[in-house]
């Protein structure tokens, strides 16, 4: 519990709320905190892309709160979390024992964010289809999630 | 991007949307989805706490967003991932390379439900709180929640 204030103590500085900079959470902690984020991203986009593409039956109820949580979750902004020093595994840390992360993060930070503000955008249309409650366009828009998920992964993500 | 939906899928199917049983999800899986859920939660209250302890300055705005997403990402149920196999590290895994769990998880299965019941009414009042809008309320009702969190950590995590 000690550790776990500590760790969003340091992330709250972090954000802004002080002047402490970003780059001073340590570089695992960094890697974690993407890695977590985007682990719950695909454990909520999952779902919604396999209804999309009718692999599994449509769920209204899942589909919509998949779809807002995605909305949610994404606002955490998991890109800010590429400070220096988290472009490669940390030796003897306990969980960041990896990254797929590619060096055109660091190296093309503007394409970066361009990848990443064009799935903003197509999340937040997911999360207006959802609210809307209409199938046919929810099912729409989740599609083109995937493939900004797919186009960023392709560029920023080591081949595997 | 496939291996993201496949992932997503089996998730989906998973919790309960046919009926392949939910413990066929692969122990490691498990333990990253609940490691994952559980970092972003701490990512969302440790600044929530660190505000109700005065640690840090109240912000009005993210103090809300992150107790509306708290309870949003602890409505996913990390409990649901404690599946058999995951009560201890995967060899060979890339990232379930520990668990914190203690057995009683999975010896006092009623006790763990007790524990998530009481943080998931914890959490519910902090989001009511937020929704509100009395600081102090929120404050009050995030103490609660760390406290929920403290108690379930001692009784079922490993001693560091």
């Amino acid at each position: 519990m000690k550790n776990f204030v500590k760790f969003g103590t340091a992330l709250a500085l972090a954000a802004g709320m002080s002047t402490i900079a970003y780059a001073q959470i340590k570089p695992e902690d960094a890697i974690r905190a993407r890695q977590s984020i985007m682990r719950v991203n695909a454990i909520n986009f999952g779902p919604v892309s396999a209804m999309a593409q009718e692999k599994i039956p449509f769920n209204k109820d899942i589909f919509v709160a998949n779809a807002l949580r995605l909305e949610s979750v994404w606002a955490m902004n998991p890109t800010r979390f590429f400070v220096p020093g988290s472009d490669k595994p940390v030796a003897g840390a306990r969980i960041a024992a990896f990254t797929d992360a590619n060096g055109e993060i660091w190296s093309q930070p503007e394409k970066f964010k361009a990848a990443y503000d064009k799935e903003t955008q197509e999340i937040g249309k997911l999360a207006a289809a959802a609210r809307s409650g209409d199938e046919k366009a929810m099912k729409a828009a989740a599609g083109d999630v995937g493939k900004a998920c797919k186009a960023c992964h392709d560029d920023f993500q080591v081949k595997k």
